[in-house]
């Protein structure tokens, strides 16, 4: 008798990036190299110190042994000094969890917080990765409708309402897929909510370092953070390493205890040499980021004046990293434009529908992904796309 | 109102080997140098060529961006052709996925057969994380108890019957903690007996790197292995690399698929850099592997004459990599035994009470860590701890 798989993981969709690439495979490259808006990557490489950090540490005795399930003291240190830079706040590295790259530090969180049957709350549209994880521990998932005329961000009535079920919100901002960046205010109304409720606010900060310093939360500013905050993070954009998986996590201690149970589970610890390297790099490579998020400025920039010549064509949102596109092909999958774009116009970018229902309308164009030149000859390949629009 | 952790998580025991370390730190030096034998890490370092490879593949612009889920093309290619040799079977690199280490692995594989409320089977004593994994999940657990008289292998008409309602069977060959290697033909009756039940078999050989040549087993030579075999494989003991994390994981095709859903929710892809790395070291590092086999043989040889000369405690079992030795303290618990054995005589190792029911009697020792002069230090040490013995 064959055993046979757990049903859930089996009935759960294909990884998006994989199935986009190969659409995008397709492509002859007939009207000049693919775009490649799919997959969040930075379009520049790391800085070579950065790589030299990398490289001495992967090769150094010291990094062999097994770690700190929480993570390297250095890396805990120098985060918990970084965030409170950030956000002009106090956040002890007690307060902070290593993991190997942001998916992780939403699994472990979501783990920590919430068992099979447990409801945790999401937009809609919302981060793929989040929903398919939460369905495949068991984890019932619920939606609040995010209204695209108020930039895709959540009606504070509905919430209230919502989260009175859920054992946590998980909410991403900067937004993936929308680019939305929620203000300050909104943010700490949404966590009031979400404390009236008993209900965790996990807050996904992967693209935060590419929003404007106007921008910043004061969430970190407030004492009560402690009794429901988890604020995840992603080393892999802004220091242009996915591909070294490592992410961090900001909660109270009682809280990154129980992370390093389920932690210890998944993995014992994260990757060390990584985070001894980029312990190093915080702070050195601070100038550089800063270079990074103008440039990326200069790149939301080049989109509104690309999209401004494409009148059947609409930004949405957009924002720090994403533009949220609507198609002009009305009562047409976003799917199916995305594959033809792929294959037709050599455009690479994720279709709406990945992200939620009731997204068939919309394109997600990791913009950042691409120099402001790339980034311009867009407009040409929209406009001669399924003919003269 | 402060919302309140998984229940489950809470729950769980805290990770066993920060707290033998904890001990450990207790100890003040008075009979010598602390002899470790708690967590597996090998006594020696990785060889230089590794560390050169390790820190050119770590700062090359060429791993920085995403990987491919199921791992690196060229590793899966060489441990493909690695397994096959090792085995004198065929293994297709296509029937194998990659992961961040040997637990990463399991959580991988168990998350893709069992979900909440489903039952895997595990023999008692048993590998802790394998059951604090499936708890966290809220997969039901299940023992099959080992006999200490007969090397703690299960009887196969116990297992016929327990493996009836069970989704998996759980097994740990070389075992941990008795270091026992299951005999092959054994082995192939756990596994038509698996096949008769329609339950899948995970076969966790992170240690067998350490046992003889003469006891490798015949499993993937046999066709029916692709109906229900899973085997999962450690990088970090036999590279001496555990801070790198990486494992390995062979299996039907239908299998790497479902198991790369679940690793692209738990972090994607495994990091990049070391698995290029383990592609170039796997051959070449092939003898030094086979001299590290020699030497733990001499170490086991140590082990046996210095517990010869020790007639109050006993060796129950010992192989690859584990002593699991019987304390002379009849009655008395072994979590207590072990704390002073750290506190007192300098001596760390592992308790085997954090390895399941009725194991008081039972200390399990990782005499791979150490080499052959401290082995030889140990008989003192046990024949003076609490008086002469």
């Amino acid at each position: 008798m064959k055993p046979v798989l757990n049903q859930i993981v089996d009935g759960l969709a294909v990884p998006p990036i994989p199935e986009v690439q190969e659409w995008a495979r397709g492509y002859n490259g007939a009207v000049g190299p693919l775009i490649d808006l799919s997959q969040a990557v930075p379009g520049y490489p790391p800085p070579p110190e950065l790589l030299n950090w990398l490289g001495e540490q992967a090769s150094s005795p010291a990094m062999m042994g097994y770690g700190r399930i929480e993570g390297e003291s250095v890396l805990r240190n120098a985060y918990a000094n970084h965030v409170s830079q950030f956000y002009q706040a106090r956040v002890l590295p007690e307060q902070t969890h290593i993991t190997s790259g942001c998916n992780q530090a939403f699994i472990a969180s979501a783990i920590a917080v919430a068992g099979a049957g447990d409801t945790v709350l999401m937009t809609n549209p919302r981060y793929f990765n989040h929903a398919t994880t939460l369905s495949m521990l068991g984890i019932n998932t619920a939606y609040v409708d995010c209204d695209p005329e108020n930039s895709f961000l959540p009606d504070i009535e509905t919430l209230r309402e919502a989260v009175k079920t859920a054992k946590a919100f998980a909410l991403v901002s900067p937004n993936n897929p929308t680019g939305s960046v929620y203000p300050s205010a909104l943010l700490s109304e949404i966590f009031e909510v979400c404390q009236q409720a008993g209900t965790w606010l996990i807050l996904d900060e992967t693209y935060r370092d590419f929003m404007p310093v106007s921008q910043r939360h004061n969430l970190l500013r407030q004492r009560q953070w402690v009794d429901g905050l988890i604020q995840l993070y992603s080393f892999s954009k802004s220091f242009c390493i996915p591909g070294q998986r490592l992410g961090a996590i900001v909660a109270a201690e009682p809280v990154v205890a129980a992370i390093a149970k389920v932690m210890d589970n998944i993995q014992i610890c994260a990757p060390r040499a990584v985070q001894a390297a980029i312990a190093q790099a915080i702070d050195p490579l601070a100038d550089w980021q800063a270079e990074n998020l103008q440039e990326i400025e200069r790149r939301s920039a080049a989109m509104n004046r690309v999209f401004a010549d494409l009148p059947r064509w609409k930004i949405s949102s957009m924002g720090a990293y994403f533009a949220y596109v609507r198609h002009p092909f009305d009562g047409q999958n976003s799917a199916e434009i995305a594959r033809e774009l792929a294959q037709v116009a050599g455009i690479s970018c994720l279709p709406g529908t990945y992200f939620g229902e009731n997204q068939e309308a919309y394109l997600r164009l990791a913009f950042a992904n691409v120099d402001v030149g790339t980034i311009e000859g867009l407009g040409a390949r929209l406009k001669a796309f399924r003919g003269p629009a």
